[in-house]
């Protein structure tokens, strides 16, 4: 009976922590979709509504550090329950540095300036929308703590490196033939490698789910389609 | 006496940890210095034996999980030990993110190009010194378990924050006013941002000794002095 009892009420708090990931997800997802709304219409009180939310995001983490570190002291915690408060700690990371991102694009929509093309600016929410669905499914893969999820997202992962790429090599080319674009361009840069970037944390929470549920690491290297770094001047290679 | 084996075992444990982060902390060290020669010298073979060495760094944070893992559910942890067996796992992340970004200064080395303004290249090694001391101070501060030396570590970041910034300002303006060095002051610009990261992770790293020390959160906010995302033409700025 007080086995009982001590059980059902570890029982809640795993379900506590996993509720808190959840809702740190859904701020963090909800940031990302602002900021990319206040580039696109260059919408500064959202920008900073964006900016000022992230501060929610930054209490669940410490919040969530501290429920893992009592119930790793208090509990002994074994096997997919190890697993589970092990990786909330790391996927809270992961959300922690998507909203750090989400902020860092807000922060950007007022300093875009006028002198912006337009293709690029297509690009970003192209980009947007593919990362928003990988946050969501990663969401939905902790949920139902369902692997096979968790695998897909991480393979939708080279698709979004493709369109930084493409992204990048766009964006070169447009300084280079209107020197009046180099600011905006460059800020637009950054979000886009910004949002690659989110791409990566939400494919870290996938792995991550999936070592949850089965208790090994996803099979095979993650495909990395992120060349930008090799990349010389766009006339070169385009 | 079997209590007094039993904790003896714990305690080598406990190290082997320690000095398995100390190790990957070296390698992380030796990769950032090693990038940053390679773009200073455009040294292609340095660039290529930095990349390669990364893959040490992955297999360090791979051996760290697990240690930490069966720590965790073998023995009971509490208190200090608990902190620093969690910590231990949030700095390998941290050091896992220090070694990608030197791989991926690395890889820029040769996309560089040869239009690339003096300027920005010395402050390039400048930052990186900065950072080094960072990296170097803060695996001192894990290796003698030291508080002050841990503060001391985050409250140097804003000074490689103010050196990005004027980085960037100044990438900004060479780009502005000979076009051909854009494709170079882009990988610049980023190997800038990747370096002001480094002193990011260092910085978490730092955080995360002091908690683990004293068992309590570094007082005060982060200073944040990166203000890069705000900035509209240097024209303006300057």
């Amino acid at each position: 009976m007080a086995d009982n009892h001590i059980v059902s009420a570890f029982d809640q708090e795993l379900n506590a922590l996993k509720t808190k990931i959840l809702r740190m997800g859904g701020i963090a997802e909800a940031n990302v979709a602002s900021a990319i709304q206040a580039i696109v219409r260059r919408d500064r009180a959202l920008a900073e509504r964006t900016i000022s939310s992230d501060q929610r995001i930054d209490v669940f983490d410490s919040e969530i550090s501290d429920l893992v570190t009592r119930l790793l002291a208090l509990r002994q915690p074994m096997a997919v329950d190890l697993r589970f408060i092990v990786g909330a700690m790391k996927m809270a990371t992961d959300l922690e540095r998507i909203g750090d991102y989400a902020k860092n694009i807000a922060k950007r929509s007022t300093a875009l300036g006028v002198a912006v093309p337009q293709q690029p600016m297509h690009a970003i929410p192209r980009m947007g929308e593919l990362v928003l669905g990988m946050i969501k499914d990663v969401l939905d893969a902790i949920s139902s703590e369902d692997a096979e999820k968790a695998t897909a997202v991480r393979d939708r992962d080279p698709v979004l490196d493709e369109l930084y790429n493409s992204v990048f090599r766009e964006l070169l080319t447009y300084m280079m033939e209107d020197p009046r674009t180099i600011t905006g361009c460059t800020h637009l840069l950054f979000i886009a490698k910004n949002l690659e970037r989110i791409g990566d944390h939400a494919t870290n929470m996938a792995e991550t789910i999936y070592y949850i549920v089965r208790g090994q690491r996803m099979v095979s290297d993650r495909p990395k389609a992120d060349v930008t770094a090799e990349m010389a001047d766009p006339g070169h290679v385009a």
